[in-house]
């Protein structure tokens, strides 16, 4: 039985049907406000009086929601798949459901804190043969660690938002000096975003750390390789991960992916206690990548499955905690880029280009071993019920030309 | 001529003269509220009423403040300059002064991303040499970026914060596999941060960076040293440094610290346009670190200056916004640890005890290598004018042992 809904568009080919129900900021021309995404509608959540406290909708962010905890998460999906489905309601409801059409996505939550981890095998092994060669390609604590590192909460920024080519410090391998210069090798990162929605102060096991998220996004962490090879030793990436991080409109949460979970490939080394997970700590969604040329149309140049991760979220929280640092509401760990083991399932052009040695096609007599000025790069993803799919929406970034070089950066 | 206070403590052997007015957060028992230090008192800017708007002061957090941008700062100061110089003001003003004694501080600004650099070039050489031996030192970007990394700013604490020693992966050099276990090798980084005052958005020049800076105050960075020797490759320190941040509780502001503008050392590589900084960029501030063990005296284990960094925070900050990284109101950097080029002047034990090879004598006939569950660790600084000095009081941290292993996390 699929259950459905008397908004009929959420019964038909949709990312949201009433199984999804997604967190996210709408403005319809009014400001923005939280929403739910159902078929090609919204429901305003600050005006369905659906017997909440008005002040989880206070603001146009997801966070006190996330504040409130997993029972009001449950208590909010089961209401929500309530009204939405049982024609009684329709009457009270549908008066406070916006089209999507037109309406402006922002930001679901305010970020707190986000950190990126590297946490695809695949993804992994291809940067480092690249890099250090096929025999030094896995760091040696790849497989105990869940590798991560610290991004910059401020550049995380909704899909639609254009991406300024970032300038940088580039220095190539033949010269003596870097040059400050727009990247030449900017990038995409297929990725997961995990959205923390309780707190933590001290370590967490894997259990808690699972409960600990809300939902997760479609993440893509734009990279200017160029700018990172120069910079990234001994400290990690900076500059080169700083310009932008777009993710998707919609939080899909924890519970609409429950039916879709996923075991994490075998280990290769043993795991210490505090990593552990039992049972499948991943998800089976299906993810793509789209590149338009300006003008052009769209190919999709990368496919490939958030089963492809080593690493889960509750996993990569349990070690971020681990140290005992505090985690808060809002913040987001992205996965680390997700590659298949084929060619045409890596998620990122340095790997489907291999360094720019084997450029993508992308119709039209047309090549791309990195992004160019116009392209617009739309991350994809959904996971397959009986009768209907979990969508994200997409998760879409057009690259502009480098910003002007300001009068006193010049030579 | 020395400007005086009225307020009789200002005048003599303190941190705390007419001419620095830091800003902090205290609590007398009504809650924690916005203050300004002057001698052994605190302004409270809740009550003192000075003709600003109470927004200003409306939460214990400084951030209002910054934001309202570099007039209102100097606005700010020289009315308070002038309340507490001139006798006519005591009736009004003294009232609402608080002893220090007594008070609880909290954190003076709401951080909202913790940035650390490594600009000390003797600490950068040290920890090169140690690591890389003595040829690969100084890492070949070295001269020409900033290097920074992105930390966390959820483990920014105030002076006075207890800091359990961290669990986390270890791996000693005979070692097949890593270990969970506490750190043996918990260190400090002596540090200045300096506070962001005013956001960007998009590329900044040096002159806009250091406008943009509100002040500065003292910073700890805790190191444990065996996990980030096991995980800080390839993508930087992460849970090494995400145990606790100790901050002073005092920001100095910029204006205070102007008298004090020092040269940074002479460039070895031309500097590319975009970080050239005209005139003196650094701050004549003499730094110290004092251990007290458990019970015991404190013995200052390291003496130092600011003047001993290679880039300037506002170097660092125009870095940080060169890929278009959006800075915001309270963003916190830290300076990296500052070494001076003799062994009595290094920031950090690693450095002073030189990898645990040459322990460093506490007194009592106690030596450290790394720090031991007790111990009481102290940073001062302070810039010496004429008949006063300003200084941040006292930046401290006790150690605690490591927190009891959760049942899950255990084998």
């Amino acid at each position: 039985m699929t259950p459905k809904s008397w908004v009929e568009s959420a019964n038909g080919d949709t990312d949201f049907p009433i199984q999804n129900l997604p967190c996210g900021v709408f403005d319809a021309g009014r400001g923005p406000r939280c929403g739910v995404a159902i078929g090609d509608m919204i429901l305003d959540m600050t005006e369905a009086e659906l017997g909440f406290e008005p002040v989880l909708f206070a603001e146009p962010a997801w966070n006190r929601v996330m504040e409130a905890g997993p029972a009001k998460w449950l208590e909010l999906r089961e209401k929500l798949t309530e009204v939405l489905s049982d024609e009684g309601y329709r009457d009270k409801v549908e008066p406070h459901l916006v089209p999507q059409q037109g309406v402006t996505m922002h930001l679901p939550f305010r970020v707190a804190e986000y950190t990126d981890f590297y946490a695809g095998k695949h993804h992994a092994t291809n940067v480092g043969t690249m890099f250090r060669g096929a025999e030094n390609a896995l760091p040696p604590n790849w497989l105990s660690i869940p590798i991560g590192y610290n991004g910059r909460a401020s550049s995380v920024v909704v899909s639609g938002t254009p991406v300024h080519r970032p300038w940088g410090q580039i220095k190539g391998p033949d010269d003596d000096l870097p040059r400050f210069a727009p990247s030449r090798r900017f990038d995409i990162e297929l990725e997961m975003g995990a959205v923390v929605g309780q707190p933590s102060q001290g370590m967490v096991s894997v259990v808690q750390a699972d409960e600990m998220i809300f939902g997760y996004v479609l993440l893509n962490d734009w990279s200017a390789r160029d700018i990172q090879a120069w910079e990234y030793q001994p400290l990690g990436p900076f500059q080169a991960k700083a310009t932008a991080t777009t993710i998707s409109p919609w939080i899909v949460t924890r519970a609409a992916l429950e039916p879709f979970r996923a075991d994490a490939p075998p280990r290769e080394r043993p795991v210490l206690p505090y990593l552990r997970q039992e049972g499948p700590g991943l998800y089976d969604i299906a993810l793509e990548v789209g590149l338009a040329p300006e003008g052009g149309d769209e190919t999709v140049i990368a496919r490939t499955s958030m089963r492809e991760l080593y690493w889960s979220a509750a996993q990569q929280l349990a070690h971020h905690a681990s140290s005992g640092c505090p985690m808060r509401v809002g913040d987001l760990l992205g996965s680390g880029t997700i590659s298949g083991p084929t060619q045409e399932s890596r998620g990122s052009l340095l790997e489907l280009s291999w360094g720019g040695k084997e450029p993508v096609e992308i119709g039209g007599g047309q090549t791309r071993s990195f992004i160019e000025d116009g392209d617009t790069l739309t991350l994809r993803g959904h996971a397959r019920g009986d009768g209907y799919r979990i969508g994200f929406g997409a998760c879409t970034g057009k690259v502009l030309p480098a910003a002007p070089l300001p009068d006193r950066a010049r030579e």
